[in-house]
């Protein structure tokens, strides 16, 4: 007994100092390894998931979150911008939605404080969902298995918007991406990266980028002029920040990009005008920090970028609950 | 030990009278339970279920073969019919892809023979995947990591269209719902089913539905006309096997739908013109048995045919590869 003790605390003491020599690696360094989510309430995540997956929150019944914000890809629907209802083009590039409970904000001019504020928006977005909060809700309570599980959830006898957009951002708290090369570097795994990424990060710190790019997103807290040095020619009309601040200055401001799982987020740039890391990287060189990086720097740096992939979410594919008689049905080729 | 071999015995002779039992009340029946498949290949099922999932086999980079058999949703889309690229009206209902190994063919005029013959029609239809079988193939090949796992899975060289088309068919195969109430059943639970339900499922068989709705899938075996008794009222200019046949003797001949699940793949009918199963039951009973059911008989009916909601297919969703810097991009809004 004495010598199982005696190993015991002899660990426990290792464990003890390398995890506070590992905290002080990781915390010297500009960009923090995620961690887990905390205080998730898992009730409200199943209820998420499947309102996130579900199509019928859309006019059509064909468009749900996962449409735009695929989670088979990085988060993202990989095209330029959106497929809305009616297949309108959207004005923007739609972010990724891991490590979105990361950001400062939520959309490209943070016009949305938290991930609760966003999930409302799209539902009610004439160009995208195409549907009302109230017609959404009419669907909700239409269907005996969705009622009883908000019942469950939220101990309230009728479903409201604010149930709906929390739990589905519940659910996409739950989508973070722990666990990348870089984050076992980060804590101490000295072999996780090779010497090219680790050059790449060299450069990456050295030539400015971290000043943005930095955190535990790297990205995603703080707003920064999209052509700061030299203008950016944009495919979109978006202004950007000054949208919501009303603020000339803040014209073309756009929320820095998490650059977490980047390697799955193309094509980049709020127009999602550039296709591949190399391109991306080029013009920010230029654009930012009116530097141009040689061919070996960018590929460096763009294989620093793909150690930045990180676990992906693992979750069973939600059944939905089925409609009702009485549930008022998609429509998805009306006139109107 | 002895004594443990006995009552492993006497185990195995109850369990053996037990099945022998079952296996009779079973056959007895006009509906056979589903069994789970034999002889899956699984690598290719974990490639299948990426292709399955994967918008890139369309020309938008948007529509995948789960945007209209959506695996979330009985494996339907549950609109009339189904959106195409550029939100093109499809000309019929897209029917359920759960249980679809057991249809004597594919499509509503039966014009592919199998799975992997279905598989290659929408992706190359310009009305829905809008792409051709050498644009998939050309970014699938740019993939690396699909070409890993082509090659581990099929052992050749280059990607093939054959080989998509067998790998999607595999994860198909894969898409039953064994385990329904009404299996339970037929299996021998004899509380499986409450009264309203065993009515129904007489009134079924007396009124004649189990003519064609019959065999492991409940349908699915056999093309019939629709409009047997009075002529059907289709809002859906498709003719059905005539199609096929170019026989006018089959014209509005259609495959008998599956009616697994069919609480979950509404709307009804190869036009979707039935929202509910009410209505569904009442046009059948008219127009091809020239019996009008009364509300009561209807209601069982309809408590039955919910006894066939199996269990859905549980799998982690998958994670698609990313595209390389030679992935030919989606074209979700060019001009032609």
């Amino acid at each position: 007994m004495m010598k199982t003790k005696a190993v015991v605390s002899a660990l426990a003491l290792l464990a003890g100092l390398a995890s506070a020599d590992l905290a002080r690696a990781a915390s010297d360094e500009p960009i923090q390894p995620i961690s887990p989510p905390q205080n998730i309430n898992l009730g409200m995540v199943e209820l998420g998931k499947k309102l996130y997956f579900d199509p019928r929150l859309s006019k059509s019944g064909f468009i749900s979150c996962n449409s735009c914000h695929n989670l088979s890809m990085g988060g993202t629907d990989n095209i330029p911008t959106s497929i809305g209802d009616k297949w309108q083009q959207g004005p923007i590039n739609a972010p990724t939605v891991l490590n979105s409970s990361l950001n400062v904000a939520q959309f490209w001019d943070g016009r949305a404080a938290d991930l609760k504020a966003q999930a409302g928006g799209p539902i009610a977005n004439p160009g995208e969902m195409a549907f009302t909060h109230t017609l959404a809700l009419d669907v909700l309570e239409s269907i005996p298995a969705y009622v009883r599980e908000f019942k469950q959830v939220f101990g309230k006898d009728r479903i409201d918007i604010d149930q709906v957009t929390l739990a589905i951002a519940e659910f996409e708290k739950t989508l973070v991406t722990p666990n990348s090369r870089f984050d076992q570097w980060l804590l101490g795994r000295q072999d996780a990266l090779t010497a090219d990424e680790m050059a790449g990060y060299g450069l990456f710190k050295e030539s400015g980028c971290v000043a943005c790019h930095n955190g535990v997103a790297v990205g995603g807290n703080s707003f920064q002029k999209m052509g700061l040095v030299e203008p950016y020619k944009a495919s979109s009309p978006a202004e950007g920040r000054s949208a919501v601040t009303g603020k000339d200055a803040d014209r073309f401001n756009f929320k820095v990009p998490t650059l977490r799982n980047v390697e799955m987020t193309y094509p980049y740039f709020h127009d999602g005008a550039a296709n591949t890391l190399t391109e991306a990287v080029d013009t920010m060189g230029r654009l930012q920090l009116g530097k141009k990086f040689t061919k070996d720097e960018n590929a460096r740096i763009v294989a620093f970028l793909k150690t930045l992939t990180g676990e992906q979410p693992s979750f069973t594919l939600p059944v939905l609950p089925p409609s009702s008689d009485t549930t008022p049905r998609p429509k998805p080729f009306d006139k109107k």
